[in-house]
């Protein structure tokens, strides 16, 4: 999808090496407005839209299914994980990825997308939560250690703690988020954090190899 | 809490960038009788004790629910998550603690505790497991890939693996550690090996920059 | 297990710390035909088989319950952790280990083996499963997110996703992998998938220490 740049990189971004399925080389695209630990890992076919924020032990890996895309605004924090089979692609506005993760998204602690997998805008994927093959709409909630596998969840739904949607007849039934529901508003104070620690963590500090 | 001291910082120990949420900038305070692996990832205002032991990939980040304190002879194993949000707060003798862990506490591999947070003297977290916006009472065992939500665990409880706890009633039925109970000593054991490890890795060893 | 040779080594492949239950210094011991992310760790007696990719923040960590083995051509994904207890240990081929994990094994990120634990040959373990004090025979599916602790699984069983196996008896009505069983197949692509990435890696990446 991206050119082959001539680039410096260093142990946390470096290019996916070619593979009978991955046979060209990709460096991940990243802005200048984002901000990427020295601890954690992009690696290769990987689009990162602008004032995201990238935590300690974060690996997002472009090196089997691909393109991994994550849009402007969204947040992965400690520990998740974001990678894709060889087979199998969602589709976004004509486009194919492994994985396409919306605007003002926010991947919390320990949480994993596993492509095939395409995630909406506002959403929040709860602390250890896990999506795997599966579709979530705009401004869903999955709260932390929910996990969602092989199912479309529809706009403005929520996930409740902890519960396992395996099948969509299981998803169709998920509760629809009320005014009245508590969490709400919380993806939206979880994503102007993240993107204040983006603007405020050092600038391309992936770029000073600090021992 | 601490000021800020003029001191050489690496990669996996780094100060808090400044924020709304975090107008001031604080260094980590460790021990010279903590172990810190030089892949763990230690920011901004945390307080540890002495004799920690903080494996490979465990990210304690202060940088935004503040401060972070761990008490001494606890242990952070392989990939554990400590941080908390922006708002809220647990008290400690009179303090405020974004999360408060205290002594002999193990958290074990891939578990995470979230703020606001407390968990007592002799705690074993077990592995995978979650504690959030709750308080943990001394000398509890959560089992492994159990999860703690919202609640109040008293003293002496254990929680069986894989259970989910998210009402106070569900807390309150908790079974109470007996003599029978298999695993009451395994706490014990854990934390005494820790601190072995603690004192037997390179001291200061986060502080040599091994390539 | 191996004997203590000089041997240059880099923050991320390091002897594990003389204690009283690992009196000797190990270095691990890897073939030139594995891959080992610069941003993995591999700690004390751990011996692995060639063809292994090793993936950002796998944790494999030989200082405590000790020896650890994996077999040619297994792979251990992003965040895995594998790690064993002081006491307790499993028998192969009248050796004792803390974790023995077989040939054509995939550990699949965010999952963890903790010993004393014994995985057959060809086994897939999903995303964020886990395993302790168990032994797994060959040809098992563990699917994502499922939790096996304290029991034995026979040849040729599954796990169903997001499952707590914690009796002998659960264990033994496990469903067997039938013809019809849709991911039957699936290992057999990761085994082959993950040997091509640590073919196509750099070779001996883990030496260069890139900044």
């Amino acid at each position: 999808m991206l050119p082959v740049l001539p680039q410096v990189y260093s142990k946390n971004i470096m290019p996916n090496p070619i593979t009978s399925f991955t046979p060209n080389r990709y460096i991940p695209f990243i802005t200048p407005n984002d901000a990427i630990h020295p601890q954690a890992s992009v690696i290769g076919d990987v689009i990162i839209g602008a004032d995201v924020n990238i935590a300690p032990f974060a690996s997002i890996r472009g090196d089997e299914g691909t393109p991994i895309y994550i849009g402007q605004g969204s947040n992965v924090q400690d520990g998740v994980v974001i990678h894709g089979l060889k087979n199998g692609r969602v589709k976004k506005d004509g486009q194919d990825y492994s994985v396409y993760i919306g605007k003002d998204v926010s991947l919390a602690h320990q949480s994993q997308i596993h492509g095939p997998a395409k995630v909406g805008d506002n959403v929040f994927v709860g602390m250890q939560s896990f999506v795997y093959k599966s579709e979530i709409g705009n401004n869903v909630v999955i709260e932390p250690t929910a996990k969602v596998i092989g199912v479309k969840v529809a706009d403005n739904r929520y996930v409740p703690a902890g519960e396992i949607i395996k099948t969509q007849e299981q998803a169709d039934k998920l509760p629809v988020i009320t005014p009245e529901y508590s969490n709400k508003d919380m993806n939206h104070e979880v994503v102007e954090v993240n993107k204040e620690l983006a603007y405020s963590y050092p600038a391309n500090y992936y770029m000073t190899n600090l021992a």
